[in-house]
């Protein structure tokens, strides 16, 4: 057993740190939570230290890694630990879904937007009568005189606002059972957006995405038609792993921050980090960080040497699951142990504290995570 | 024993829920919380049923209630319902300190104001370097010419923006022993309130008060010179239990609409409140509204008969801590049976959820409550 | 409100408290548990004080309370603050069920023994392959040549060993449908009862009970042939509020044992009531041991006073599921805070410790009364 | 990184899994459990694979492994899953505290039973007023006529019936600040053991051990005069992380049982296994196993190579209060999922339950484990 960073990999983490100690990005990133805006001369850096790469193939770009997602792991910790809002991140280590499964035209015409930092392309499945149950999905497709027409409504589509490209599920109306991706131009017409206002993850986007007759071709199908469904689920577990990563990450910082005021804040004579009931807050703290940081390595180990480059499904919902809850508890701690200055200020522990509670219901909720958790943990017991 | 209300109290319920009825306060509530404003027009129409006379004695307009902590606790529990911002209210229902304290003329300055609605009078004790912790109390008041000066710097005061007087604890710069309270008129020159930004509880301010050389008078004490510490703690039980019936009423609004929800809400063919791991939300929900139910009316019917409308320190703190983590806890599990509308809309289930969280720290933070609660648990048990 | 017993309620817990402390029961107690023996000699007592007929209506012996259920919450707080194995009386208060469904002659048979403090009659319906799911049942009747005859297993039987009768439940061998009850003298030939080793509530018997070819005749039948399943369930509540009184009265001696072992065991200097990590057990064991007590008294005053004496469904399985869950909390607590007198000697806090782990399972699993709650809880949201 | 083991550490782990397939040994356990005896022929067993020698070094016969501790994590692991009673193995792996701190003649006497599988030597520190806090220790050692005589009560004492040497701490009669430890005979006059009956654990013994003028010499100091505080300190941490590893490897074999039992038992149509409120025990179990494995193979694998052998403090307090409530948890849950067959058989599952209670006091209580964890969490952030 290894329980340590490679050389190569400490370097990474290194360029990283030495980028979040550059300048002082937490007030970067109050003013773009602020404005709901995304942080993108923040995510530019980041691309110029390569994160957009890290998840692609050295044909198209990337780093050529040996173990991307253990690495990747280590980067988003060490952005966590700064307090950094790692989840408008998605889309910038998701290209490989795109070459994978796209055209020559559609990989091209993401790729060229390597190393901007920008949010290009993201997928919408959920609408209104549909969410972890894909059955009541509503979103048709309709041939008519060579071309495809898109009708529906889509939402709480998380970094769709300002996407260049959006992959829609839907189904086909004259053959329901079949359902496909399109890859869709969003500067088409018929396309609407409307933001939705969040509890928290406020430097992302999320919005309804109406479509009335958006117009496609055959050429804008995103993988093989009829395969929507499958295509989805196989790239959920990479996601589902990363939310716990960026919610273990930002876990640390809220420790760290109160460790810090602990020592420094008096009271009945003597540093608050000396009552009992913080030490039991603190232990609470160190237990759950170190076993989401263990679980995240563990699973990102596995796809890197046992299951090339693809998280288990098991894994990733109990890493989804456990990390969402385990790191808002270690936050709401780290807000009891830091008093008045957590819940009544613009520290950025109350930002982190809202955050994290979105993602007990985005991306799979907690529910689905437990299930599926579950159902893959005695699978091996059933005679 | 009777778990019933009177009909008296049953009739007062009445007016309050038909006041809750007469339109759709939410409406207003969430535009006062999106504003950060003290909903004015809703305070007075409760003032016009009497809600700022239960606690006064008859002398003073109060209404002669047999027993007005049990009858507030069952306005409290029908505003709550309608997920009203009772924590605005503490103002209103505060006036018999005043009466008790007070000089006639403080008395009159303050009980003119009955039946409007506004937040006239509060106290303030807190400090940067002295929350739970008294004994760090750095504000002080100096003798000099024959008036009498204050100087320092409160933080974290409550329903302190807008109202007409603050009663400032202070140590007698010459003589540090002797704690203080003055009642201070917030007119007066070298007073300055910064609000502070609160992570809930909106609807209501929390500002830091700077006292540079404000003049005050040998009439303006509050209470006898020297008493200041002690005339706080026989008012902090009521307030302690006053948050619990706050916190347990807007968990009930969060508990219905969740189980209103789950009705109408269909996924995987049936409404979601058949899913198992709902059901063991609901009822881990159904037995702390239960629980924090019987608790505050038996806090308050113990005060009512037993005590002189005293509130007893252990139950006092038993009931804001518990309350506010059980409430919190209910409105938690609510949020996520409501799933993607509770943490992307601007339902009202995200606000309360909120407001909650500010309650674990002020007005005496959890860690003190469980200080206060266990020690009057096992007082008896000395030999 | 009322949320004070009665004056004749406090003269019959004053009765019971004397009976506890007329000798130290816990001896006796201690040696019936390493036994595994019921304790007929503390039950005589108990039925001399008229225990058995708290709950019979006056013509068949009872005692005319007019709060049957209220006084005996009193009576289980009192005999659970000592100590006692309540768990054992469950049979002693339920003869209603043998008067309101048996015919005269099943009535004569088990009334004879009021007073004696002996376990008379109770039912048995779990077999190994039907729990929670009484669609499973496997035990028949059969009729034959004027006679009925029974076969089958039953599991997991309760206060079974040396009942005088035990009312099975059964199908029709030539009916399945037909579900039925037959009151059984167990001194009949073809009977054999296996006891089982309890992890806990050794005080009482648990037996595996084999019935081959039971010859019983047509008087037999316990209540209608056919009604055999809603018989049972209508019992169920009661028993149900019951184990809960059982669970939060042993609480109530372990929480006593701990506050005053904390105040006498002196560890690096003090008290160890005073450090803060038991602090935290104390308020919590404090507001755990407030909420089952109003839990429950409530239950038992709206059965009294709002449904005739029968328990409603939902608060039944509330008072279950959370006094099972609550009780085991706090008796682990204490636990914790008496260290190693608990873990390694004879005290009884390890053999209730023991003994509540088992309610979580037997007399209706967590899991059942968890779904029952819930349903009841939202039912009313339902539109 | 790397979380597999080393060839050769899977090469000794078959071994031992060999030896625990070799035959039914649970029917051995729970026969040495009823009787309250030592499981001696198992442990010669485990002596031959050379379980005794993994900790000491090659000069006194230790099997030089490179990764010790990783080494017997891993066995542990493996007798755990076989619900295996680990915690009786402490004395067979703390041999290399004598071959430290002993004489040459301490240490042939000890040694001369390495593969013997008994119970050789363990040490006494607890007193009736003497358990985490030792300054409140009363046994004495006085020296007489050219001897040394001890005088004193121990209690709590572990795996101290039969062993051939205790190693007990006391202090200098003459000079109380002065703390040492004796090599003690057993079989020397003055000395009585008392047997205490305790919840769980009950193959290994627990005793009180009662010295009345114990005669000893110079030459049966165990270590320097004066240094009896910090010899014991610096092998607490091994044994902590041990008794992690012991509690996580038995919850091991209860979520085995569990999930074997969830498939085969159905109610309501379908196996438990698909019951949600069954799921969400799964999900929380995996969780924890997952959470402990890492957590103690990070631990000895930190020892292995960066700290000489060392476990280190913090970690150590950590592994003992997180697998000691973590592996209960899931005990508790697997014997929920199990129902009756957990609380009212002999299956193994109810003596591991009982077992793993006492591991949160013993050892160091939780209470001691939290404070330490937390004070190393925290300690690098104090400026």
């Amino acid at each position: 057993m290894d329980f340590k960073l490679s050389d190569e990999q400490e370097l990474i983490v290194a360029s990283y740190r030495d980028y979040m100690e550059s300048e002082n990005w937490e007030t970067y990133f109050h003013e773009c939570d602020e404005k709901h805006e995304y942080p993108l001369r923040w995510t530019q850096g980041l691309c110029e230290l390569g994160l957009d790469r890290i998840m692609l193939d050295e044909e198209h770009g990337g780093l050529g890694l040996e173990e991307p997602l253990t690495t990747l792991m280590a980067i988003y910790e060490v952005l966590g630990q700064y307090g950094a809002p790692t989840y408008v991140l998605y889309l910038l280590t998701g290209y490989n879904t795109i070459v994978r499964e796209g055209t020559e035209e559609q990989i091209e015409a993401c790729l060229k937007y390597l190393g901007t930092g920008e949010q290009v392309v993201n997928s919408a499945c959920t609408e209104p009568g549909a969410g972890s149950d894909v059955s009541g999905l509503q979103t048709t497709y309709k041939r008519e005189n060579g071309k495809i027409y898109l009708n529906g409504t889509k939402t709480f589509i998380t970094s769709s606002l300002g996407v260049k490209y959006l992959i829609i599920m839907c189904r086909d109306a004259d053959n329901p059972d079949v359902i496909s991706e399109f890859f869709v131009d969003m500067s088409k017409p018929g396309i609407k957006l409307s933001p939705l206002t969040k509890l928290g993850l406020r430097m992302d986007s999320c919005c309804e995405v109406y479509l009335d007759n958006v117009e496609m071709e055959e050429k804008d199908f995103f993988g093989k038609e009829g395969n929507g469904f499958n295509r989805g689920v196989s790239d959920f577990n990479f996601e589902r792993w990363l939310v716990g990563a960026c919610d273990y990450g930002t876990a640390i910082s809220a420790f760290e921050d109160a460790a810090k005021h602990a020592w420094t804040r008096i009271a009945f004579g003597k540093p608050v980090a000396r009552f009992q009931l913080n030490s039991l807050k603190f232990a609470h703290m160190a237990i759950k960080l170190d076993s989401m940081r263990n679980m995240l390595y563990e699973t990102a180990w596995d796809a890197d040497h046992n299951l090339g480059g693809d998280v288990d499904a098991g894994r990733a919902a109990m890493c989804k699951y456990f990390c969402a809850n385990a790191s808002f508890e270690v936050v709401d701690d780290a807000m009891q142990v830091m008093g008045g200055i957590a819940v009544a200020s613009e520290h950025r522990i109350n930002r982190i504290w809202r955050d994290l509670r979105v993602d007990r219901v985005s991306g799979g909720t907690d529910e689905m995570m437990i299930l599926t958790a579950s159902k893959n943990a005695i699978k091996p017991y059933r005679q």
